[in-house]
């Protein structure tokens, strides 16, 4: 991709993939055997082996041993894996919103009271809601030319 | 995938690819024609067609056309698609945080005041923080016998 110090191609370059994002998924529901994610995930070992080893790779998954005769690991988050939480999230919520023609099958609750909230984005220090009406992608202190230019088209364009 | 219900999964059935959320990405930031695509993502032109035919197929992108003689097309997102905002910016605020090694080349800035923010997840009713401390996944009124047994199942590994 040709503007490479972009934050959202950096996160879908590592991660941006279908089988990655059931892996997370599954991992914030508690698996982590190899034989779990197959099962749930009905995918092919050696594509399972590739994207766990890119997801260990890229920070968000750590290799543990668990058992030593015979030799078996577990895939367990990292903290960084687990500050994936509210992309999954959001797309939880997305998909709920748009593509649960059924009904809401799984939701995010109040662990506490078991009712369920409604995620949005809001601004950590001000707790504002987030909306792009609001607010706009701008560059930052280490914007290349390239994404300088992107950034001005983006404004210019913003309705 | 087994559990087909599962909001995420189906999200990710539909957009969980590098090349659409690269789409939608350019398309947030006002991109709209196939040789403005191509050339941001430098996506092989049979590719590009076919994950925009799929974004307009699941309701994220609408086909228009601009110009009649010669005929031509620009893709535009549909209100459905706009919503799909909160995950693009839950992935550059992930980004930022975990891949700018560089230091933050593109941000979320209030348009008014140019001030950065900080994206996190609140609950749309109470303004409620949202973390995985105090908000756990469960099942909604549509779910299956297998929705329910992961639900349990990742209640009962929750840490």
């Amino acid at each position: 991709m040709t503007d490479t110090l972009c934050p959202v191609a950096r996160t879908v370059d590592r991660v941006g993939d279908a089988w990655s994002l059931m892996i997370l998924r599954d991992a914030f529901h508690g698996l982590t055997r190899f034989d779990q994610f197959q099962k749930s995930l009905g995918v092919a070992p050696n594509i399972l082996t590739r994207r766990l080893a890119k997801l260990v790779e890229a920070g968000m998954l750590e290799r543990r041993r668990y058992n030593a005769r015979p030799p078996r690991d577990e895939y367990v988050l990292t903290a960084q894996g687990r500050d994936f939480w509210p992309v999954l999230v959001a797309m939880m919520a997305y998909g709920n919103r748009h593509f649960a023609r059924e009904g809401v099958a799984s939701q995010l609750v109040d662990a506490q009271t078991g009712a369920p909230a409604e995620p949005v984005l809001a601004d950590a220090a001000t707790g504002r809601r987030l909306d792009p009406a609001a607010f706009k992608f701008a560059a930052g202190p280490a914007a290349d030319p390239a994404v300088l230019a992107r950034m001005a088209f983006a404004d210019a364009r913003r309705v």
